[in-house]
């Protein structure tokens, strides 16, 4: 183990109570020398897939052997399982809810213990903050180099989401969500260079998006390429096609309802470019 | 000493300015090998209160010899004192003003100093910024290994907030009162098992909980119990009863009002019930 | 170097998305030992003063050899070059669009360099986050010990913002601007006891603050001096006049357009006043 572990923090916990804090605490309590990280702790409210996106986005960038405390926790004192899960690089701590569905899909390797050892709980073990109470703790125990099988046994029944996929509306159209709405009012959509082919060729072939009431042409690299007030297409660093404008908010210029499950058509003028 | 002593940070600062980060800075620089901890920035501007349950839900996960810095000041720059108490365990430093009301009852052996050591302070001392000037001096020394003592007389006069009390409306009702809405929209009360013991018997007797114009009768375990849309009472984590929604904001569902303060009627239909 | 050298993060990123987590990712992997420290990273969007100011007010109170990451990036993706300032204490970490520019006019040495070395950066540069790409890395060389001019040639011709500065409107009268508001709601003015002088002599002649529809008599030195509900002017910890209420906002007293460009009109009753 290094001598300073890393372990981060994904919550909906918000920065308003106790809550963070109290969990860095126990933390800290068991593993002293851990370096806490926070990543996110505004995931929305019980919300699995933006909990989701937010740590596949960030864990990759970590050193080997970080440990990943993710907590979306709805079901926090129901039948729900708290899990490990361990890939060549990184061990992810979480409830089984589906909340690491992407680093399944994403990580080859990744075998998945159900956490049932009880005396590394903080006792007693509360009904309504497993975060604090079971979390926690095994993070940190983690983090101190307690191997993932000590905590419960192999599974593989672990829940998934259904992450949502672009769907064929016809020959011409391809139609996306947005996923999320970022900081700067980016609409982060689900479409790819990999299932949005044709709008990531060079060039494209004619195209238009419809979002809300808006027609979207243009396809620019960077955000600062657009003109004043224009909406634009551009693919951002996610690896997500995003809806954006030029030092303002895309989704305030969608106006209201210009939030995560918007649908995002894209169109081909011309039948053929639709096949490649 | 620990090699890196922990340094926690509670303050109603907010997020949006520099100055959380000015106090790190001046801490890093006193005390180096500190390690900081943000419990919490959002403790609501002035609110003494606030600030005196988010420090006290956290404070006690944290390893032996914390310092934890807890500002929140409206009076700073006036003859208000800075103060350092010591635990057992921990260590404070905070205004004068009942920010640590609630260490000082939960702690047995508490000896709280008036600190006069000017010579630990930042020079010039401002009259608008003390967290910088002289509470993040005295936390960073403190984590250095200096003595509580060194920083002035001990006092036992300091201030204590008187804390809302749940009274007693007839023989049949006991009312309480929102402490606080956490950010899941949960409604912290401030009954106990300890003072309306009467909810937590097993079963309970027959009993309605009125807040603003709802009536609730159920009591659960878990969050994820309750039925889509159903208030229910549960004891949350940070023991105090909550009103709470399964996945949704019972203060939103409450409507406006719903906040601190508002007025929570634990109603016993059976009179035999309350005197338990 | 130290054994742990601290790297502090300014951003407009907001706290709602991975962005930050990423950014740390990036840095821990690259130097494992740093220490990384949030200053703020609810900058305005886009708003290079807004940065300005938040890395200004902090950046002195760090111990030497901190590395300070700056990023409100409107133009990532464009011919903007990515900087190193380098000062007699600190470095910095930027794009070169004015963020620094209250550095520049603090330090009297301080070299800026051009990064060039594209083999520091992580690979493949997007269009959209060289704050992961470029900043972070470089930031992290830079806290292992990597020279500044190692990133590339010292430049002179940096960009700089024009702060806004006080204008006289007539003998009685300066005319200044609210820079920011606070999380209390105060509002920073421009105004100091340089650019102001009469304001700040002992006592001040009779003046009168016009600021939106309020005329502000009273100067106090500590905020919690004024009469409830009463708007005062009052010397901030940042070196600025500021427009305050004890214990409530000023902007919500001061109503809708009480934010950063609003003018703060100073009326000397005495011409004489104006000249000293």
């Amino acid at each position: 183990m290094a001598d300073r572990p890393i372990v981060t923090l994904t919550t909906d916990f918000g920065l308003n109570d106790h809550f963070v804090g109290t969990v860095k605490g126990v933390i800290l309590n068991i593993a002293p020398e851990a370096e806490i990280v926070d990543i996110c702790h505004s995931v929305k409210p019980f919300d699995l897939l933006d909990g989701a996106l937010t740590i596949a986005q960030a864990y990759s960038y970590f050193p080997a052997d970080t440990v990943h405390l993710v907590v979306v926790d709805p079901g926090v004192g129901t039948a729900r399982r708290p899990l490990v899960a361990n890939t060549e690089r990184h061990r992810f701590v979480a409830p089984d809810n589906g909340v690491l569905s992407l680093i399944y899909r994403r990580e080859e390797r990744c075998r998945v213990h159900h956490i049932t050892a009880e005396h590394y709980y903080l006792q007693p073990v509360s009904q309504t903050f497993h975060a604090r109470d079971i979390f926690a703790p095994v993070a940190a125990y983690l983090a101190k180099g307690v191997a993932p099988e000590t905590f419960g046994e192999a599974i593989v029944d672990f829940s998934r989401l259904e992450l949502p996929q672009p769907t064929v509306v016809n020959a011409h159209t391809l139609r996306g969500v947005v996923l999320k709405v970022d900081r700067f009012g980016n609409l982060v959509t689900n479409l790819t260079p990999q299932n949005a082919a044709p709008l990531f060729q060079s060039p494209p072939p004619p195209f238009r998006i419809v979002v809300g009431k808006q027609e979207i042409r243009g396809l620019k690299a960077a955000y600062a390429e657009g003109a004043p007030g224009e909406l634009f297409a551009i693919l951002g660093s996610m690896g997500y096609l995003e809806i954006a404008a030029r030092q303002a908010s895309a989704a305030r210029a969608l106006g209201a309802g210009a939030g995560a499950g918007l649908a995002v058509d894209v169109v081909l003028d011309e039948a053929a470019g639709a096949e490649s």
